[in-house]
């Protein structure tokens, strides 16, 4: 039986996803287990992290395990992932001998690397976590790189608790205004899930070059046909949100303006209005809000909004240790 | 009944702190224990810290609990403490989420925040753990801000441990010279629990302006009169030292002073002769010195003096093990 | 009894190295314990570290204790070594202070401080490590100064893993290029822990001034005599691999050079043909090949050396979590 990983929920069918979700659920009535009693998971951040790595750590010790956690090229070497290259540069080891390494020590690596953001070409191929399934035998997991499928779990976890059955709700993925231009994985993510969940899906943004890459459109439109959905992507605020049950804001930079944002620059700064603000869910059916946190108040939400009983976001965040409980629990359990 | 939080002794009654005091030296004496099997803290570390992270992630593991240890802004987001403020700056994350998520993660959360250094009069205000306190649904611990409350523990049980009861004794807390200004943290914990445990107390400093701020002595004074000892000021050593039976040394910068401190440059520079040293120590009563650590010998203290038997700032070191696990266990007693 | 530490295998006699050796193998086999139950180690590192920190954190968590990591000068004080000095530079603490402290919270204190690189007279002092061992009330674990004990260990294990018993066995250490000057504390190593095992031991190197420090070219000699090995230095490529077992590769600055690497720098580039390939191996008798990693591919080995089943660097990284363990364990039943 070839290794498994969890990479991107593409990767697991529907049926997969909902006994993950129904396990996530079971240790968030019931936290203490011995899943990973004795194991252990690296956890290798590239990125800073706060909740990822909280709740990492904390799912392995509640399991029984023990997390390390480790940050190449601050307090552990700079890695080289390309194959077949003269090391002269800064990199003081391979991926090929720090995944087969770490594969003797722990059972389980999880990483997070997020995009380089000078070319989406370079970016979009996800070399980084991709050189780690490769070479690691042990199972690896996707802490966020250009998707973040724990977020994308412990969101429809929390929308779950509120709707039961998702089919067919309608949900918006609305882009929002940040000072910085940042990275689409939580947005093709939202995508990912929302359609793999059954339900109608408006990808709401500025104009059409904010519209995601063509690969999570499709998977998108796949998982939409495959699950009964539907997935449309539209630049009017009003028509986007009147009838939705779910708001989910994200921000993100124009994938044609990659390595160039001064040149995108005007345009985000221009669409500050998409910030999410009593008007705008007043539009929807009684809907819920949430964001992947970290949010900058009054930039992307207001703090009415935040602090509103539609905010289901502190939820989705705390959805984020069961989850990743059942994935850590699941991976083993195949190994 | 309102969470209960450590932030500062001042909120613990005398007989609540004789009592943390007592379960410390039982968890002294005995150091396993079961009080937080499968619970979690985090420690927030805006400032470094070596004994204070080791001694808390150490409590937790004696009591079959874990620490998870978080540096915001270093390998976790910047933080905004500010409410209903518009987040386009550094900060990606506003502190309501951080101590809402936090609280869903661990069942207790401990903060180090030390003074911005700037200006006092927003120092003293004390917002980053007030914030925290304010936000979060499990208590907070104060790992040591304006004050430095678990050191003020671990301070009094080493003396209790000399002296048995500390009623009546001779305390002197004497400013010490140091390179930097430093915060007043410690001082103004040793003013108030020194005063707390009914000692005769004489805040030693240079000059007027190194009395500490006005809030700290007059807790003091109103401990003294609570406890049955007293509080005065001197600039005079040779009058602090005589009869002494406890010598505590800090260093901090004059508060006039705060935000412009080349300008209190040459007043510390001309009290070096503050140093703790034996000549000093022989106008005690055999008294016991001690320090929170770290010190720079030979500045604040003699190597004579530290390598003295008079010399229990090890012990009181040491004793941050044992409190902490006191008041962890006590306010998940309580929770 | 006075207190051991694991400082350097010379310290060990060669029935105490074996003993280690085959607790190692036993935990290989069987890798969880209680030998550390309750029991924690305080990790301090002055240099990054990847495989160190993981195996010995992981290593304390398989047998019942834990792991304290701290990054003194990074996220805990700068710390003074000389004694007697005043202490008005950049430390703000003394070793005496942190040694000691230390030794209240843990059981075990392991250090990696490597030379600073500026005077080989004052590295092969190893100052650092030794005021450790010289103020705690603990044993102390070298975890890589001016030696590399540990690598010893796993390296020997891996060896016997391959060939039983060592004695007589060709053994190769050959120095290679690498872009920077690199400490000799592997190099060091190699030479203590292959002439103790009682092989042939060549030390390959492109000029006498590679040769490694008079200590340990004088320990070596010592284990040879001691252990029916010997001890040559050469510097023909093909004279040093032919019929060799055993290539072990290690880059190094010639310690005439400390200090004014630039003068070393042509030499060093004029030697990039060390390079441990295929047609080197290919002289070999059927050898295998190590290195303590990090390494950088196609400079210091080439891929196909790598990736070929002679490569045994894998299985030594691996060794590195059980020696440790046995390490541990041990020093604590003396304890």
């Amino acid at each position: 039986m070839p290794l498994r990983h969890f990479l991107t929920t593409q990767d697991y069918s529907r049926a997969e996803i909902d006994a993950l979700l129904a396990q996530a659920a079971a240790f968030k009535r019931s936290p203490r287990g011995q899943q990973l009693a004795g194991k252990s998971v690296a956890l290798l951040f590239f990125n800073p992290s706060m909740r990822t790595r909280t709740s990492f750590e904390l799912g392995a010790f509640h399991l029984g395990g023990h997390a390390i956690v480790l940050s190449p090229g601050k307090d552990a070497w700079p890695i080289e992932f390309r194959p077949n290259v003269v090391m002269d540069g800064e990199a003081e080891e391979h991926i090929a001998e720090v995944a087969r390494v770490l594969s003797r020590y722990v059972d389980l690596i999880a990483v997070r690397a997020f995009p380089k953001f000078q070319d989406w070409s370079v970016d979009r191929e996800d070399a980084v976590i991709k050189a780690f399934a490769q070479h690691a035998s042990v199972p690896v997991i996707n802490m966020e790189t250009i998707t973040h499928p724990c977020q994308e779990l412990a969101h429809a976890l929390a929308l779950k608790e509120r709707f039961g059955d998702l089919g067919g709700r309608k949900y918006v993925l609305t882009w929002t205004y940040h000072p910085k231009p940042l990275n689409t994985a939580v947005a093709n993510s939202a995508l990912l899930i929302a359609t793999k969940m059954g339900m109608d899906v408006t990808l709401l943004c500025p104009t059409p070059d904010y519209v995601l890459d063509e690969r999570y459109m499709a998977f998108g439109a796949q998982n939409a046909r495959e699950n009964g959905g539907s997935l449309k992507v539209s630049h009017d605020i009003e028509d986007a949100y009147r009838g939705a049950d779910v708001v989910y804001a994200k921000s993100w930079g124009a994938l044609p303006f990659f390595g160039r944002w001064e040149a995108e620059q005007p345009i985000r700064d221009a669409h500050r209005h998409f910030i999410v603000d009593e008007a705008k869910m007043a539009l929807t059916n009684h809907g819920v809000f949430s964001h992947c946190l970290p949010l900058r108040r009054n930039i992307k939400a207001t703090d009415a909004v935040m602090d509103s009983p539609a905010c289901i976001a502190i939820d989705e965040a705390e959805n984020r240790l069961h989850v990743q409980k059942a994935v850590m629990a699941s991976l083993l359990a195949q190994h």
